[in-house]
Parts: C-alpha cells; structure tokens; sequence
C-alpha cells in the first residue's frame, strides 16, 4: 500500500476557504513566509507547499480539518519543525501545513496535582520553565528544547537525556486533546494516574506522527525539582566499561541517575575542533567518555555523596581512567555543551550517515563492536561517531565521511550502511528508530521489516482514524 | 451496537474439534471440572459454558483461535479468574474458556538487561519470586497475587499497591506476544526502553480485556532490590490530613514512597472484627488511617530515617495524630494484613456495593465529603468503606447496608447508588473504572457515559482485530 504524492497543487478557491478560517495574517502564501516551514535542519527533505495555515484555537483546527476532510486535502501537522525524519515536511503543492505554534497557552499548571495542561505550540523550554516557577520539574529534555513544540515531542514520543529516569514523552502525559480528520475534538485531558475504561487511545496517538489525528493540548505530568545535582565526565577504555559504570551507578542511585550518556574520542575531538570554547574536561585522552548526572532530592550534599561513592568504587575496580566533577553550574553547563555540541560538530566534517537505534541495554558493547567491525570493512576509514543516551540503550550511529572522502559519492551509500547497522540491530532484537521515529526517511525500512501482521493491523487503525487519508499522507505508514 | 448473548450452545462436534487441539485431559466438559472457571469471587456473573480449554503451548492457543475464527465461536480467555467485573466470565454454553493457567513458564530472566520473559499463566507470585531470585523486584503487587497470573494483569492493565513508585501494569510491561482472532501470532516481546515504530499496539493490547487479542507472554521490567523498607501505620483526623501527609511524604522521599493506603475507621473495624489476630496497630481510635511504605535503595537505616523525617515533621505541623513504626517484618507484615483483609471483611457484614474510582489526588478529599454527604442522604445509615491507593487518587468507594437492612432490598439500590457516586466522580474528572476494568459489570457505563467519539473508535479498532467478533464479546465494548 503506497501514498502517492498528489501531483495536483492546491487550487486558488481552496486557498481561499482555507485561509478564511485563520484570517488572510495566519494564511501564509508568499514563498519566503512559506520558507521556515519546508526546510528542515539536516536538509534531507526538500518539502513544498502553497499553504502554511497558523490557527490560533482549537476550533480553528476543527474547522480546518472538518474542510479538509470534505474537500480531500492533505493535511500536515508541524510543531517546530525540528524532526529529524521529515514528518513535519510537506511533499507537494497539494498539501497543506497546518502550524500549531500559535496554539502556546499554558492552560494550567496545578502544583498540588503535579499536573500541566499546555497547548501543542507551546515550546518545550517553555513548559520546562513554566514548571520550574511552580517550583516543579518537567523533566522532557532534548537537544532541540528551545524551538521544539509540546505537540511535536508527543507526536514523536520523544526520548532526549532524561529518559533514563523519568520515561519518553509517551510516560510523560496523562492526556490529551486532539482534532481528528473530521473536525470532531477528541476530550481527553485526564489528570488521572489509573483509568481503566476502555483502549488506551492516548498511548494511540502519541507517537504516531501526525497520521491519525493533530493533539492540540495535552496533561503532562510534573516531579519534585531535584534538591541537589552533580555532573561528571567520565573517561573509560572500553563501552564495557560504561557498562560496568552504569550497573554501578544504577545500583547505588537508582532511580537519582538521571543521565548516562556515551561519547567517543572521535567525537570529543569533532567538538573541541568546532565549537567555539568547547574544551575536554579530562587531561589525558580516552576512548570513551560518559557524562553521568546524579539527582537527589534531598541535598545538594547527597547528590555529591553518592556521585562520590559511585567514582570510588568505579575507580577502585579499574572500571573508569579519570573523572572530573562538575564544580560549579558554569562546569555543568560546560559538561553537558560537549554532549550536546557532539549533535553539530559533525557537520563540518563532512558527509554523515546517521542512525538512531536502540538495543537491550546490556547489548550496547556487543552492537557497537560488531558494528564497528561491519562498517570499517565495507568502508575503510569511515569515522564512526556512535554516542547516546546509553541508559536506554540508545545510540546514535552516525558515520562521518572518511577525511578527504567525496562528499556525494559518501552520502550516495546512505542504504548500504542503514542495511549493515540496521541488520546488526535486528539481531540483537534492537529497533532501527529508537526515538526520532519512522516520518519519511524510514518508512520504506518499516514496511520492509515489520511484520505483515502488525503494518496489518496498523493499515486498519489508519483507516479507522482517518479513513480518507489526509492526515500526513506518506509518513510513517 | 449491542452483542447479545448467543443462544446456542456449543455442538458436540465442535466440542471434539477444539478438544482433538488440547487433548482430552485439558478440555474439560465435566459439570464439576468446569464448576471453577465459571463462578467468580464476588458472585456477581452465574457463567456458563460447555468447554474450558487448557492450552499448554502457544501454538495450541493459535490453533483454537484458528479454529473459533472460521467456526464462528465465542472465546472468553481467562487467567487467574480473579477478575472483579466478569470480564473473565462464559456467558452462555455457546461460549468456551480459554484458560491460560498451562502457559506457565518462566522463559528467561535477564538481571543485566533487568527484564523477564513470563509465559500468560504464570502467577503474579511466582513472577515476584523469580525475580527476587535474580536479586531484583517486580513490583506488581495485589490482594490477589497469589492466584492471579500475569496474562490476567495485562489484559486488565491491574494496579494494586505500588503504583504509586513503580506504575501500572502497562508501565511495567516492555513487550507483550500474543495471538490474534484469526490464530496469527504477534510476535513483540521486545526488551527495549525506547523504540518508536509505529503505533503503540503493545499498549492497546494492555488493558483491552481480552477483546483484541490473547497475550500469552510479556516481557517485565524488573527493579532494583530495595536495601531497606519501613512501614508505619498513621492515624489521622481526615482525608484533607491525608493528603498533607501525602504531599509531605512524596516531598521528602520522592520516589521512595512505595505505598500509601488510606483506610477509615469504619475499615479497621470491620477488619478487626472478621479476621482472626487482627489488632489495631495503634492504641486510640483515629478517624482515617494511613498506611505508609518508605522503601531505600541505600539501606534500612536510611529507609527508617526517611520515615521518621517525615512523622516528625508530621507531627509537629499537626498533621497526624497518632503513628506506629513497624519495629520487626511481622509487624509490618501485620500493617499490610490490616489494609488486604479489609477488601474480605465487608463480606460479613452484609451486601456491599462496590465502586472503583479514580479522581485527581488532590481532590481526594473533595470527593469522599461530597460522595459521603449525597450517600447519607439517599441512604442513611449507609456504612461507607471507602479505602485504597490514595497516593493514585484511587478509591475503593464500598457501601455496606445499614445495620438491620434488607440484603436483597439494598442490593437493588446497586444502580442508583452508582450513579449517584459516579456523576460526583464524573465532576470532578475522574474515572468510574480506576483500576478493575470494564468487563460486563461497567460495560453499560461506559457505553452510556464514554463520548460517541471514543467509543466509534474504540468499535473501530474492535473491528480491525476481531471482525468476527468471536474475542470475550459482550466484555468492555
């Protein structure tokens, strides 16, 4: 079953109904308005449109999906545009871009229930601090965080630094609001940690991208704001040895281990190269590094303690080569900005083939030797920058073009290498989209490898969602 | 959209057919061999059927489904049969139970990956014990734990008493295979933290009742061994001391607060009353009582500092008015007696009619004053036992009759008093089915009270797995 893209661009007299909903200033038609909303960061989508519609309420989106429906058009739900496999990319003039970013209200934040209602344009950093004045957390955190939208993290059950300790976007909302194709308003904003009534569609719709219905708000759940935190840069030999440091650290935190990211040299020396005063927080060079966080909520003091403890007992057994502790918050920033800086510094290098996959956590060395083995024999020279959120098991596998390699000819082995990697996963029992999800750029690889059984039955729910297939036509399914 | 009740019982052929797939010994037709599997704890559904099949592979279950799929024929799985709502329970003599309780083994238990591969039919006990074997936890944990079995957890998506630390059923559930309608196997016991794949099947699979699909293995997530635990047992004045205590607790020990269990007077003496050895753990009388669980992954000692931290401060605000630590595990086994039997000790006092709701924790004691209050009214000398997992905002709302009353004639006020409790639950914007499930006795409820929207999608989905309609018809949907 494919989508094909509709070759028709939108007529004139559908332009106009449409733009009559949001009113002729939230109705963009102009190329360079049109712009910010079909490019996306990593260039790979090269999507089009004659219409960015920007409702400012609910019954807006209604009102546009409800013409949708009638007159058949494609519709394409964006939040801040910055998805990483083009599901937010229109493909062609027959569709329209519907932005929820003005739908930015934070409808509620109720500090005894430790819930939020925000709408889906509301800007994860923003919700973070609307959090943070009630004195609580919300503790979704991803590279993008201050463009990035509410709506858009739970289309794509986002993942991010976090995960490890408090769950996926999916785990982080106890509800939602959503406009199906028709119009009709989906109520679903419950404040409730047990409800048993029925199919969970609220674990439905977040995460699937746009295709079955447009969330418009949502409950998220907020947590107690640490007391005390501690970040340190760890330098190991081996990822055995990270693993050997995260069955300790996750032994004595538990659930105060907040972060367990991997990094290797290759990609601390891609970010000192390339970002202005990035700098290694360790001495000597490692060949792999981990940037622990410990969380505490009662102190500032037992959060060094235990991070403490974890660095003797990992040191004393010969697990970890040397580690520095963040001594101030400007340290911790610093730590964290070579994690996130890693993201980016891979763009002047070069070509990059990117991955995002996941293991069982315990198999993480296992992929990556095997991988690394596979990749440098069909590539000789490759340079594998493979770092992550480790506590999940996730990594991102990204392949930076060999030095002096033909940036083209490179990029034009982009299948080859997902087949390599993405077979190595699949025998692990990994997944091939661990958390940025499936949008244009895996879509084919999931009707590949999935079972027929469950594109089945995912096929069926689409069909009972959205039965004339305009929500994000050619995304995910 | 009704499902009547089939009127024809199964014929002696097909009788043969499904039983030549089990063998002899597991298809059980004898009155007193079936007697088991068609009464139910509470009374409440009189089933029948003319076969219970007993599968001891997963090839077996898809066969029989393969096999009611092109016969037509009504399966009604069942697990533990321990369910509350009959969801559990044959309707009629056309339908057959397919019981679980022979896919009992244990696959495979990885303490590096902390998870656990368990076949339907293992008992939630065993479960416990095998991971406390492996040195970890699994924390699911109900009244019921001794007979109830894994597959049953799932499909209801059970909650019980640690939901509060650890979550649902759904949240401590990675991967689930089960086989569908027509026999075809679904194959996703996948052992990852992050994997954003398509539609969330797994979580639509959790908590449908056995409408969709039959779950016949899962992988679990496993926790951490707690080092120490500290149980006290709190009396208070009311439900609004309750959820002082509650905020002051989960701000001090966050997520080491494993249990907190609201019980009221009227409970305790209930329980004192009907079970033997039963005492009062403290030496006054209190209104309401609170049983509290502070678990630490460090040691005991800090398990019962973080205790008394909190009772102190309790104290001194005036919070509580009375506590008992336990000084051994059999006083603390002895705390946790006092809030299990007290499900039991209603029974004794005669007909008791039973709510299972949630409402966000913070109204709480919103609820229990206003659903008191409208009780009375309508009922006086209605005796309310109203307890459960406060920490989830989860309330068992029972009503025993009045001293002196009428069994049958209170009985026949099921209806009315449900309303009544309902549509104050409903107001506050909760749920009517927190954590038991929908089955047969809510079914009507939910149909009544669930928006058109949802419940066409719900049929919907009804639909894409189960077009026969053969999978436990008449349950939920």
């Amino acid at each position: 079953m494919d989508t094909p893209i509709t070759a028709k661009a939108l007529p004139d007299a559908l332009i106009e109904r449409f733009s009559a909903i949001v009113g002729a200033a939230n109705a963009l038609t102009e190329a360079d308005r049109i712009a910010p909303y079909i490019r996306e960061e990593r260039d790979l989508f090269a999507g089009s449109t004659r219409l960015v519609l920007r409702p400012g309420t609910v019954d807006e989106v209604s009102a546009i999906m409800a013409l949708a429906q009638e007159t058949g058009t494609p519709i394409v739900p964006q939040g801040g545009n910055t998805g990483l496999v083009g599901a937010q990319s229109p493909r062609s003039e027959a569709e329209v871009v519907l932005s929820l970013s003005r739908l930015d209200r934070i409808r509620d934040v109720d500090p005894a229930g430790r819930t939020m209602v925000v709408e889906a344009g509301v800007v994860l950093q923003r919700a973070q601090e609307a959090a943070a004045e009630a004195g609580l957390l919300f503790p979704l955190s991803l590279g993008s965080e201050g463009s990035c939208e509410i709506g858009g993290n739970l289309a794509s059950n986002a993942g991010g630094t976090n995960v490890l300790a408090y769950g996926n976007a999916r785990e982080l909302c106890l509800g939602i609001e959503a406009v199906l194709p028709g119009g009709e308003i989906f109520h679903g904003l419950r404040r409730l940690k047990k409800d048993n009534r029925g199919y969970d569609l609220k674990d439905l719709l977040i995460g699937s991208e746009g295709t079955l219905a447009i969330i418009t708000a949502a409950v998220l759940k907020l947590f107690p704001r640490p007391a005390g935190r501690e970040v340190a840069y760890v330098g190991l030999p081996s990822p055995e040895a990270a693993l050997g440091l995260l069955k300790l650290a996750e032994g004595r935190a538990g659930g105060q281990l907040t972060a367990f990211e991997l990094m290797p040299r290759i990609g601390m020396e891609f970010t000192i190269r390339h970002t202005q005063g990035a700098r290694d927080p360790l001495a000597g060079p490692h060949a792999w590094y981990v940037l622990m966080e410990i969380s505490s909520g009662r102190s500032a003091e037992d959060a060094r303690e235990t991070m403490e403890h974890i660095l003797e007992a990992a040191f004393e057994d010969g697990t970890v080569e040397d580690a520095a502790i963040a001594q101030s918050l400007s340290d911790a920033a610093d730590f964290w900005r070579m994690r996130e800086e890693m993201s980016w510094a891979q763009k002047p290098e070069g070509g990059s083939i990117k991955h995002d996959v996941s293991v069982p956590v315990a198999l993480v060395p296992q992929f990556l030797a095997e991988a690394g083995a596979a990749v440098e024999a069909a590539m000789p020279g490759a340079r594998i920058v493979s770092f992550g959120h480790m506590g999940d098991g996730n990594i991102h596998y990204n392949i930076s073009q060999p030095v002096g390699a033909d940036r083209e000819a490179f990029l034009a082995r982009w299948g080859e290498m997902n087949t390599i990697v993405h077979g190595i996963v699949a025998d692990l029992g990994g997944s091939f989209s661990a958390e940025h999800g499936i949008g244009q750029l895996k879509r084919a690889e999931l009707a590949r490898t999935k079972a027929g059984l469950e594109m089945g039955l995912m096929h069926g729910i689409k069909q009972v969602f959205d039965p004339k297939g305009i929500m994000n036509p050619g995304k995910l399914l």
